[in-house]
């Protein structure tokens, strides 16, 4: 073992990461310098306006977390649950669940609003469910779920949450650069997101944003938050207003890399952005619908950016996946949960979205279909799918 | 705000990060592939074979935290820590008092055995005090104490512990690859560091290891560890034997870089690495006692990769580190908690940890210095230093 890794070649369209931009690699490797440098400091300023502006948010603390989303969700939890309260969480599928488990390490008592896996939540479930808690504080749900491919309506349930006087915990891992998502005009309180989905930034990185009420809930605790590396109150005596602190040593090359993804974005405009995913979804979806995939979620649910498809009959579908990867350098993503052997995620997401990858994905799937004995007409699926893209008003 | 981030060229010489090397930052910028791709569950293989060799283990619950060196001294606490334990922290610097908070926040009860800031622990005191506490089952030490440059004698203090049936949780921050650190030899049970010091990779990566004894611990705790993203039973079904399942998204190209970074170790040697770091504490304490600079630790308790010396008398020391930095592109720390204004902290970690970066930084202080007014004979200080080069065994 002495020989440094090269990857090999692989177009990434799973759930995520997804592709990495070569500019956000470049920056990436750029020399390392301290986490209190003045000129370090100031790129920290850059990064919470660039975030600020791509949650659609003013919150003051509106920062990344140095850890993946899975620390990004737990962030949230820890600070905004105290021991013995009762919460809110919604589940339509794994993320849901994972909220709840994090909920309860936190000392919560959890009531949930569960739709069916690949179903979007629904508000008039949630209003049911307070309007039978009047004590409940806190409604957590996940915006889009990355284990099904299902957007529910962020804006609807947070009015709900709002109407109850709760606040709001999303997790906008998935949607956030891919979906609408206006976390100020929706009233949303705490959202976490990742760096490696749409954003097409490295993994490891989880931006937040706290609404003002949201972090005065963390002021009032009477509890300290049980996790010194996530307490908000600690963490913004580096990231908070004024002359930075030590709390601990930021992850300063991954973010330079979140730096020039985000003046990526800013560049690119959100709804450019969303109208890109959604045109790609669209021509993606033709070319599955021509190779005689079924999407597992209804029309008006879907998240453009995760394609959720049932595996064929009779079809093997670990062996599929290994035989996109292995001969045609294709990452795609299999179930989770309920669905695990049963689904396949096809991500599009950031700079995975690309038109060329969703005709070099249409005919891998077919080639390999074939080969496993799946009767598919040749060549009409990429027909499909460029059709719809030769006729989008933009790519 | 539409421009890429360029950092300034700086030499780091504070506490760490460290300069990192330019094969690290190479690595690091290669594209990013899968978490679960079979590619990158190999090199997850290489990484932690390569981490039991730079900590001297067996351990095979050994591999990187996704998160800065403070996530892993939080998640040795919360995998070790139940509520209600009585645990033992040692303090004699910044990062002990940072341990008691975090087994505080454990729900812990915590007795503390103290040295000053700037003195080594004493081994008889933990003996005494252990004694006085037949129950406690944990004790908690810094082996060098970044924000004072003291190396503590952690096979003593394991030993004591180990006496009174204790398991050791071990800061290595500072310490790993810079100074010996045996952790099977010495019995250490749950040891973690960073990867930002003397390994020279980027920050943000936590390497940890935990014997069986403190896997077992953790196996039969009572209650749930209360972080869901650290509890290690969990990490485990990303990181432990066998096929990887999903826990979160690993920070892939920062596993990149570490994993180049663990093989410049490994070809350079245990060994071979200390006695550099050795040899350049020897040159750089030369050239700095020329300049009329006194250390605040007594030699024989000294860690050689963080130089802890008093700011001379009359001197704004954030001036002069202003002016090391803006004129000559050179980082050194200030001091932390009790010596916060009274100290330097003088990295000569890793990569940093070069003859050119010593007699650069001699230079620099000496100029600075002048101009502030100190009375220093010209050039002799870094006669000083290239003497002690010059009569070295190796280099």
């Amino acid at each position: 073992m002495n020989r440094s890794f090269h990857p090999p070649r692989r177009i990434l369209m799973g759930p995520g990461p997804s592709d990495v931009h070569p500019r956000v690699l470049e920056a990436l490797a750029r020399p390392t310098i301290g986490h209190l440098d003045p000129a370090f400091v100031e790129l920290m300023g850059e990064i919470k306006t660039l975030l600020q502006h791509a949650f659609q948010t003013k919150n003051a603390m509106t920062f990344p977390v140095s850890g993946p989303g899975t620390a990004g969700m737990e962030s949230c939890f820890a600070n905004l649950v105290e021991p013995g309260d009762t919460v809110i969480v919604c589940r339509n599928g794994y993320f849901g669940h994972r909220m709840q488990a994090m909920a309860l390490r936190c000392g919560a008592e959890v009531v949930t609003v569960d739709a069916p896996w690949g179903r979007a939540l629904d508000p008039h479930n949630l209003d049911d469910e307070l309007a039978k808690h009047p004590a409940i504080r806190l409604v957590a749900f996940v915006h889009a779920e990355t284990s099904t491919g299902v957007l529910s309506d962020a804006q609807a349930l947070a009015e709900v949450a709002r109407r109850h006087n709760c606040l709001t915990l999303v997790d906008a891992v998935t949607s956030f650069a891919g979906s609408p998502l206006d976390v100020d005009a929706w009233g949303l309180d705490a959202v976490y997101t990742g760096s490696q989905k749409c954003l097409s930034c490295i993994p490891g990185i989880s931006p937040l944003t706290f609404s003002d009420r949201a972090v005065q809930a963390v002021r009032a605790r009477k509890i300290p938050v049980q996790s010194w590396f996530m307490d908000l109150t600690e963490v913004e005596k580096y990231w908070g207003e004024g002359k930075p602190g030590y709390h601990h040593t930021a992850p300063i090359n991954s973010l330079y890399a979140l730096h020039v993804a985000l003046l990526m974005l800013q560049k690119e405009g959100l709804e450019p952005a969303w109208a890109r995913h959604r045109l790609h979804h669209e021509a993606l979806r033709a070319g599955l619908e021509s190779l005689g995939m079924t999407f597992i979620v209804p029309e008006a649910e879907r998240t453009p950016q995760l394609n959720a498809v049932s595996v064929p009959e009779g079809v093997n579908e670990a062996k599929v996946r290994r035989r996109l990867l292995d001969e045609h350098g294709l990452e795609i993503g299999g179930g989770l949960g309920d669905f695990a052997g049963q689904i396949w995620r096809i991500g599009l997401m950031g700079y995975s979205s690309r038109a060329e990858n969703i005709l070099k994905c249409i005919e891998a799937l077919e080639a390999v279909l074939q080969e496993e004995g799946v009767d598919i007409a040749a060549g009409r699926a990429v027909d499909e799918a460029e059709r719809v893209l030769a006729e989008a008003p933009l790519v």
